[in-house]
Formats: structure tokens, C-alpha cells, sequence
């Protein structure tokens, strides 16, 4: 597996484009497009609230019922969730819409939203947003770039991460966007994810790979607990790199998976380290545990842990905290057998061993916490399981963000 | 029932005292007694987190195997949680101290730490505070009080109350204290919560009342979702105020639930507004709910929603996220079906009907918002069960506070 340039263009036969539609941001673009030029199997995971935005009902009629996908529009500012019958009609406009500028059937464009719930899209401003996309839409590596800063919202960076690997001798490409920053705890999946390919895979191996591989991907990931309402990880696939189709487990199979596992890392570990005010990327490693679901739940909890969120912010080696929150996972365990380290580039320390404070330098331990990615590792001494979540620290600024959002 | 001034001293019987013991604050009291002249029947309920404070352990085997408890010793400052044997040792030797200064058998003394997680307590200072305590103290209204003050750590205000109820023609009193600002999701119980009552009750029924009151009052507030190493809630009946022992469900029992619900109620609700950084106490009611479990589940979602509570705090009536922490709770319903109201001393407000927008002033939302207390009504329309839970904004003052709590 080789990482190379680009995101969701690198893919043979994929095309995207980003474009100011002025939905609510002024200045900057808020709409995107993804475009295969070949028909692609497709396969999603959305949302597990109750609460579902529009675009994730139809994405999930599309992923369920259309023999294929071809275009995915995005947009910006609004989620068009709350919005009743209406947002669904502008669901389907929006499909025909693009179906009409792009001279593809209407089941085979799915939509995706972002942005304040219970507002109705502009749907003047949506249409001539996708008219323009059509026509700017191209395959460089720039136009992939592109579309990854269109669907930011209160995101500081764009995602974006492009692998190549090789099946019967021919090169596949994987190649991905995402956005997130705030209302992420992605349940089954999260926020706008999409991931795109020229691999040759059967609709259900798709479907099976991208189920297996957020769950330890963007399921790993917090930022403030809150399951968005909008949560969507598409992968479309157009079979243009040649391999012989993939139709079943086996070594193509792993390989594929391996190399998607590797690109929904990168995107969900990203968009943890720029949660919403985040100053530090906060990850934690639980290490020899007894089940690999309780080294889950165990790792999630500490990442999860407004206290010590804050404490990482404060830059404050409060490794109570972090005893607590593995204290009230769920998970038992007899906390004078755990070790706890904290770790980044400045460093590794031990912290916590047999039931006790390790004796540990204190400014050596702010050192550490000092750096923009830290880890807390966990040993549980119960076995040889192994899980890592991604979250980030707690931060004024995100009280700040999220106390004005919507004025 | 009748509310009367006073707190853990008002039932007959109980004295009380606070101290400055130096333990990790200056110039403030630290250390707290309540004693009982008359042997008491003792219920608990405890943290159910896997780590468990040392004092938590030692109260645990005193409501299980000692015949009678008779004083709680409570300090403020280290939490005695992950000190080991140590911590275990110091247990002991504290209710050595004070079973010693108090003329009471060891096995009759409950003790109590609340603050930093793994150092050990000064023994020398905590000794000493024990001699002072027993001389001071007295079974004055304003001894509770001063006992309610000395077990604060980051709370603002000191929290106490007492009602009396009667039976068989004899007047009942229970009162009560307790602490809570940070590291406050209880589970099974909360903090520290101290009640007090002169009602002869077994300890059989007054475990059940007990553990019977906290599901609907302690376990429905949260100020974090971080569940503490330290929630201890215990109930001392000393049976003086004369009446006919309760020792099986009926009106008598029915009439010291509620009375001992409605003090537990009160401390829960003031813990919760009183959260660290809040500006407002933030309560959500659940009604029409077609389970009581499904309407406790959806009103704590809402008042733990991170974005919900930030929203709170800049006064704006962000209505989509308690929909989407509704819909992320894990109950199944319609969110069609569901309607929304702001509640405050400053009016009522629709907000959210039939799945959309409810058409409501912005300025009368942010103007119902702004008050210290402030109401979120979901209406479920499924049955007829209610809930209700409590918590509070999140603030710029909330990572102040726990960025920076240890040093």
C-alpha cells in the first residue's frame, strides 16, 4: 500500500468540484460535487438516531434500491434535517437536478447536507449551485481538493487522503474526503465521509468492508457526544482500475480492506484532532485487554471524558480522571492491575501502576501534554486485545463556537 | 409535609460540625461531623464505578455488617480514591480517631472524602480535625449549616434542607446535606449526600426507600456524564421521634418515600444548578412517554448534550440539537410526533411541532432562555409516563475550572 496525492479525484474516472452558493456562509464555497464518469456500486452507513435528515433517508433508498450511483452533491450551512415532507422534495429536486446538468437517471445521485437543523434549504441557491458544479467539475487532483474545503463548516482544515495498492497486477486507487468537527460521536458511522475507488468490487463486499472497517474507524471517534442527526459514510466504486471483480472474502479482499481501513484512519482521526475549538488531538490506546469490545469501550470512555478533555486542554497530568472514566465504561476490571502512560513526541512517562501515582515528574508530564497529539495509553494486563480512539481536548473555544452557532 | 429551616441537625438527636483542617484549601472549613446521640439504622447507595474511592469501600461493609452507625467523618479537598492499602489503612484509622473522641464503638463511624484523585490524606491534619470537630460539635440549626460548608470543594453554594412529616401523631424530620459540582453523572447514587431522619424506620425499609428515591432524584442529574469515584448517598434514622417502627411498605411508609423524595429532589436539583461554571440550572421534563424507564432515558440524553448545554448558556433556542440528543438516546419514536416547549419565569414557548419549526419569536425564546432556570418541555405523545432530569450549561468557566483544578 502506497499513499499518494489527491483524495477523492485519484480514483480513475472520478471528477469533483466546489462552488460558493452562498447557502449560509458569504465568501466561501458551500457546495460540492463528486462525479464518476462509470457507473459505480455503492455502499453507505449512516446515522443511528432516530433523527434522520432528509439527504440520509434518500442516500439510504439510493444505497438500498438503485442498481448504481454516479454523482454525490453536498452541501453546506443548512443539514436540512427537521425539515418534514418539504426537505425530502428537495431531496429528490436536487437529484433531478443534477441528473438533468450531469445526463445521469435520477437514482443515481445521492446528496448529503451539513449545518443547522430545522432551516429549509434555499433551493434557488441549491439549483444554480449544482448547475455550476456540473460545469466546473474535472478529475485533477485540485478539483478533489476543492470539493473537501466546499463541505467544511466549522472545520479548520479540509480532509482529504489518497492509497494506491496493487490486486492481479493492477494498480487500485482509494481515495477519500470527509468533514466534522462538532456534534461528532459517530453510532455505525459519521458525518459526511465520502470515499471513492476504481477497485472492481461486488455491491455486497463493498457493503461488507466499509461496515467492518468504521467500526474501528470513525466508531472510535468523539468529539463532544452528541450523534449528529446527518451522520453519512458513502464509498462508491466504478471497477475502472481493471482487477478482476471482487466477490468474495480472500486476499483481494483483505488487501482492499486493509487499504480502506488506512484512509478512514487518517480521515476520522483527523477530524478528531480538529474538533470544534480543539487545540490537541487526544488519543487513547487501551492494550492487552480481554475482548477486543471492552478495550473499545474502555478507550471510547476515556475520550469521551468532559473532565479529562479538560484537563488535557490545561495541559494537566489529572490521571484520576482518566481512572474514572474507565471506571464507569461499563467494563469491570481491577484498577490496581492497570498501567497507565501518557505519551507524545516530547515523550513517554508512567503515571499509574498498582493502584498508586507512579512517581512521575510533574513538568515532565506537562512537557508531554504540551505537544498538539497526545496519547494516554492503558495497559489492562488482562489479555491481548487492543483498541485506539480519537478524540480532542475541551476547550473555551468550544463552548464559545457552540454557545453562538447558530447567530 | 412541611419544609422547615435547617438541614442534617433538624431531626431530633443529631448534632454537627465543620472545622478548618488545612487538608488542601486555606482559610476555609474543610472537614465535617454529624453524629447521632441515639444508634441509627444506615442505608446507603454508592458509585458504580469500578473505581472505587477508599471511603466509599468502608462505608460499603458498615451498612452491610455493623448492627448500628452512629457519626459520618467527611472531608473536602483529596478524595482518598486510588491510595491502595494506604488509603484502606487511613479509613480505619479515622474512625479509630473519632470512634475514640466520640465514646462510640469504630465499626458505628462512616467516613467521607470528596476532591483530588491519588494523594493520600494528611493524616496528622485529619486527626487533628477529628479531636476539634467532636468538641465543637452541637445539634443547632446553625451547626448543619456550618457541617453543609465544609464539605464544598468547587460548588458556590452550600446545599441543605429538612421537612418534617407526621406519623402517629408524632412529627417525623428528615433532613439532609450534600456537595456536587464536578464529576457529577451518578449512577445509583451521587456525591456526597448525607440525610438525616429521627423516623423509626428498619434498616430493611430504609435501604428500600432509599434506593428506591435516588433513581427519580440523584440518578437524574448530570453536570458532566462523568460518573465519580466517590458518590456516596447515606441515610442515618435514629427512630426518636417516637413513632410506631416502620418495618413494611404502607401509608407510613409511603409518607417518609416522599418526604425523603422530596428532600433528595431538592439537593439533586441544587447540585445541578449549581454545576461547575453553570450560569442556569437546566431542567428537562419528559411527559407522555409510552415507558417511565424511555422518558428517564430521553430527559437525561437531552440535559447531557453538550451542544444542547452550550446552547443554553448563549441563550439561544437551538431546538435541533435536543432533537437530535433525543433521537440519540437509544428509544425509538416518531420525531414527527413529537412537540417541544421552552419554559422559564418569563413565559412558555412552542418550539418545535409536527416536524418542523413551530413558527416561534426568536426574541421571546432568547428572552425565556435568559433566566436562571430555564425548562425544556418534550411532549411525547406515545403514553402517559414522565420524567424529569437536571443539569446545567456549559461554560467558558467549566474548562476554566477543570483545566486548571489540581494546581
Amino acid at each position: 500500500m502506497e499513499q499518494i496525492k489527491g483524495g477523492v479525484t485519484a480514483a480513475h474516472g472520478f471528477e469533483a468540484a466546489g462552488t460558493e452558493a452562498n447557502i449560509k456562509y458569504q465568501g466561501r464555497m458551500d457546495m460540492a460535487l463528486i462525479y464518476s464518469s462509470a457507473p459505480c456500486n455503492v455502499a453507505g452507513t449512516f446515522t443511528t438516531n432516530v433523527v434522520k435528515a432528509a439527504p440520509v433517508l434518500w442516500d439510504q433508498q439510493i444505497v438500498e434500491n438503485s442498481p448504481y450511483a454516479q454523482a454525490v452533491i453536498v452541501n453546506a450551512g443548512i443539514a436540512n434535517a427537521c425539515t418534514g415532507k418539504q426537505g425530502m422534495d428537495y431531496c429528490a429536486e436536487e437529484a433531478k437536478k443534477a441528473a438533468s446538468f450531469l445526463n445521469i437517471p435520477e437514482n443515481a445521485v445521492l446528496v448529503g447536507s451539513t449545518g443547522v437543523i430545522g432551516k429549509q434549504l434555499p433551493m434557488d441557491r441549491i439549483c444554480a449551485g449544482i448547475e455550476k458544479l456540473a460545469a466546473a467539475k474535472d478529475g485533477s487532483i485540485e478539483a478533489g481538493t476543492t470539493a473537501s474545503k466546499a463541505i467544511m463548516t466549522t472545520d479548520t482544515i479540509n480532509k482529504e487522503i489518497a492509497v494506491t495498492i496493487e490486486l492481479d497486477g493492477k494498480i487500485v486507487t482509494i481515495g477519500g474526503m470527509s468533514k466534522g468537527s462538532g456534534m461528532i460521536h459517530p453510532n455505525m458511522c459519521t458525518m459526511l465521509a465520502y470515499i471513492t475507488t476504481d477497485a472492481a468490487i461486488s455491491k455486497k463486499m463493498l457493503q461488507e468492508a466499509l461496515s467492518t472497517s468504521i467500526v474501528d474507524t470513525f466508531n472510535m471517534i468523539s468529539v463532544d457526544g452528541d450523534t449528529s442527526t446527518n451522520d453519512t459514510c458513502l464509498v462508491l466504486a466504478n471497477g475502472l482500475a481493471g482487477n478482476e471483480e471482487i466477490t468474495a472474502k480472500g486476499e483481494a479482499y483483505d488487501k482492499f480492506l486493509e487499504a480502506l481501513n488506512y484512509v478512514n484512519t487518517y480521515l476520522a482521526r483527523t477530524m478528531a484532532g480538529d474538533g470544534e475549538g480543539a487545540t490537541a488531538l487526544f488519543e487513547t490506546v487501551v492494550y492487552n485487554a480481554d475482548t477486543k469490545q471492552n478495550a473499545r469501550t474502555l478507550a471510547k470512555s476515556v475520550i469521551c471524558s468532559s473532565l479529562t478533555k479538560a484537563a488535557i486542554y490545561g495541559h494537566d497530568a489529572n490521571w484520576g480522571r482518566i481512572l474514572c472514566a474507565l471506571g464507569y465504561s461499563g467494563v469491570q476490571f481491577d484498577p490496581e492491575n492497570v498501567t497507565l502512560y501518557f505519551e507524545s513526541k516530547a515523550g513517554k512517562l508512567k503515571i499509574y501502576e498498582n493502584g498508586l501515582d507512579a512517581g512521575y515528574s510533574e513538568e515532565e508530564a506537562t512537557k508531554i501534554l504540551s505537544e498538539p497529539e497526545v496519547t494516554v495509553l492503558v495497559d489492562m494486563h488482562m489479555g491481548s486485545e487492543t483498541a485506539t480512539a480519537w478524540g480532542c481536548d475541551l476547550t473555551y473555544d468550544y463552548v464559545k463556537i457552540n454557545a453562538d452557532y447558530r447567530s
